[in-house]
């Protein structure tokens, strides 16, 4: 039997997996970037019922080399493209492995004040890096806090904005009244997941018309859309405005929705999960604009852009009272001197859950080591990059780029000449199986007015010039070798 | 400027930082349990400005040393006895690292495939470990998820009841009629937080009366008012039961307020946070009465007493269906084949959050190294100590003991002789705080029937019988010591 690990065989096992992780790091473009595995070959390699005896800790090691290493899709990959970067980074892992190292817990500020006081730090060090208003720090009446997601920081920002249109009521009654949120057809579907956790149902959900080519928020229709709610009856309770959607990185016009939400005394929650860290770089500053002037909550997501592993999302807000009075609730065990004076902050006023990692040391480690002009040439980077991409693929007639793609997004499709729009779709998305199959790199799709396009995000510390010219090389090669004749017979068979 | 850190940086920092974890872990008992630092020292200590150029990484572990140690309380020392213990261990935290290291994203299969199908072989593993039902696993109807917190998995079965209670209606209409779910003064908080979050309010809330002695929530009572509210017309959705409350680990009757359940057609969420775990031992195998029969949903917190890093909870449901239906949406972005085939699990529907870590691999590095027959000596260690000071405790006349205490939490309270209930009750928080401003230990407190009593939590892999004895010795000698006229005449100023 294995007796509790000591800190000579940690110093020991710990050794082997820092080893073994900057090898991973090192040889990363050995790995097909998708895993090739089918559904249930991971599960069928491992045992079904757990070990009586404890094992050495090698034995983990073996298999994560021999049965899962095959079933990963590797993230890290200088060749991932897919959906958004999930940057990692050396002073994150080591931020986040010191954490778990002390295992403090920092629901309450008496349970780790440091755990506490650290965040509060590096919240207020990161809106000063995004140029974000002051009006958003803890020594105002504002603050910022990590989530884990964007997911939850849109929620938390729901529950504010639902206790603040119900003066308070939701806390006692429920939705007991028809409030109604407003995004748009590009908004993330969390803003819907939120919708329906907060009990507003789908019934509650505004879908606001967006610019044919910006894809950006109609702020026009906005402000009709929750005249005529309010008019019926309906109480408008949040606007979520986007900078950098999901689907396109298309911003929307956060001044003019920010100035109808003034008018109806509308919370304004701008979700910039992936965009919102570019604000780094004083050329993407516009980025904010509004912000400052009307938004009632803003997040953004240093672990997808700013090489902090998830999860690492930072919410702030403008006013923190409705979002504490929305999430407080005291119980006896909870009590203490500090909390009840009130000059601490106690985080898990601030979120779902009650239990809290001491997150905020592997974004204080990145912020160290990187300085702000490293985080700069990060984002400026992946800029530059997909810039020279998105010229590449503009320069060569058969493919088509959606219009705009200011930052590390390039959305693209081929043109499929004599295709009818059903079967170039299926050529389409035919194309990206092959290409990711082939695991030299990996991108995802969306649509765009109905059409199938293809994604390829580029941020991943690791990328290089070389691995964006290598895709676009096979891109080409693999939109030339298409059987486009079997393509359009198969059409009802593509998903 | 530093560039990104390289492997071979990565390789030497790495080595830096686990040798300051183990040097962390053998050295703890040199640190104060409790933070000594006031509101804003940490803060103040710290730059208020990020760096604009990159710094050494050694900077970052200087600061640890001298501005944030200070300001933790150190949830891994061995004398640590405040709230339940929340376990770290080498095996959770080389996982957790391994974790950091890959940086996959698990938000669907296709994301990763072997961060799925880990994830659904260890929870199995547990449920196998800890005797749950077969329709818990995933090739049943049911399946098991990693959720961050005992509250969001708390949260999560509200909203699968919410959904299964209202036939569907509650994802298109919201909140329309007036649903009700049941606790008792002892459910833990997260709740009726979750009840608040999931647009009930406090008024959808019924707390149901309690045993005085045992504190356990009172079947007969709970079925008067289920039956009452179905009169008054509303829709009761939900019943949660407790096994090891928060305050004293007491233990609902399961069994029958799952027949209760039953009769109404209620869903019944098995809140076993703190005391699940211990059914690792068929000598605690009795904690699981009545889950198998009755529980829809049922979760428990190897972050806990299980030797595996915050954050993971384990949540299982018999049925995943209507848990599925009420977090599943699907944007064009997120299709796949695999996910469209249904052949595989995408446990971002299984949770609030999209975006998912790696989690399964602390939990199976656990189960690995320590083995069936580790983690029940790890959990049958805890309740002796326990069981011990317990003795002790009962057998000192100036102390009573609470009863009964069959696990890992002791409570107790000094007798006071001769003071009020109110001043008796002040002075326990007086001796708590002494001590717990010694540095020496650490406890928190609880009130029961309206009275303070001291909570004594044993279950740190670090904590052997001289932890335990040593603390016993401090409470008797400062409990001795305390000048009781002063607090009594203090009674108004103490929280």
């Amino acid at each position: 039997m294995n007796a509790h690990m000591s800190p000579e065989e940690f110093r020991r096992h710990g050794r082997q997996v820092v080893d073994w992780i900057a090898d991973y790091m090192a040889g990363i473009e050995s790995h097909p970037v998708r895993s090739r595995v089918g559904p249930g070959e991971i599960r069928d390699a491992l045992p079904a019922e757990p070990p009586e005896h404890g094992e050495p800790f090698e034995a983990v090691l073996a298999d994560l080399n021999t049965i899962l290493l095959p079933g990963l899709t590797h993230w890290q990959h200088p060749s991932f493209f897919g959906y958004y970067p999930s940057n990692a980074s050396g002073p994150a892992i080591l931020g986040d492995l010191l954490s778990s190292g002390l295992g403090v817990q920092g629901m309450l500020w008496i349970t780790s004040p440091a755990c506490t006081e650290l965040e509060t730090v590096v919240v207020d060090w990161l809106a000063s890096l995004l140029g974000l208003p002051a009006h958003f720090r803890t020594d105002a009446r504002g603050g910022g806090v990590i989530q884990d997601s964007a997911s939850s920081a849109c929620l938390v920002a729901l529950l504010a904005a639902l206790h603040r249109a119900s003066g308070g009521r939701v806390a006692r009654t429920g939705i007991a009244d028809r409030y109604t949120i407003y995004v748009s057809s590009q908004t993330h579907s969390s803003l819907e997941k939120a919708a329906r956790v907060a009990g507003l149902g789908a019934q509650g959900i505004r879908v606001v018309d967006v610019d044919d080519r910006t894809l950006a928020m109609d702020p026009v229709r906005l402000r009709e859309l929750i005249a005529a709610d309010r008019a019926a009856g309906a109480v408008p309770a949040m606007v979520c405005a986007t900078v950098g959607t999901t689907s396109t990185a298309a911003v929307d016009p956060v001044p003019a929705i920010g100035e109808v939400c003034r008018e109806h005394g509308v919370w304004l929650h701008v979700d910039a999960a992936y965009a919102g860290v570019a604000a780094v770089c004083p050329e993407f500053r516009r980025l904010n604009d509004g912000v400052a002037e009307y938004a009632d909550t803003y997040s953004t997501n240093p672990h997808k852009w700013l090489l902090t592993n998830f999860d690492c999302t930072v919410l702030w807000t403008a006013d923190r009272a409705p979002l504490l009075d929305a999430l407080s609730i005291l119980p006896e065990y909870l009590r203490n001197p500090a909390s009840s004076s009130g000059s601490v902050v106690d985080y898990r006023d601030w979120q779902i859950p009650l239990g809290r990692r001491f997150r905020a040391l592997k974004l204080w480690s990145v912020i160290r080591w990187y300085g702000a002009e490293g985080l700069r040439a990060h984002i400026r980077k992946g800029v530059s990059l997909a810039q020279d991409l998105a010229a590449r693929i503009a320069a060569d007639p058969a493919f088509e780029v959606h219009e705009p793609h200011p930052l590390g997004l390039v959305c693209f499709r081929p043109r499929w000449p004599g295709l009818s729009p059903a079967a170039a779709d299926a050529a389409t998305l035919r194309l990206m199986e092959t290409l990711n199959a082939g695991g030299s790199l990996y991108l995802t799709h969306t649509t765009i007015s109905g059409r199938v396009v293809l994604r390829m995000a580029v941020g991943s510390p690791a990328t290089e010039h070389r691995h964006v010219e290598q895709a676009w090389d096979d891109i080409r090669r693999e939109h030339q070798a298409l059987p486009i004749q079997r393509v359009t017979d198969q059409t009802d068979q593509t998903d």
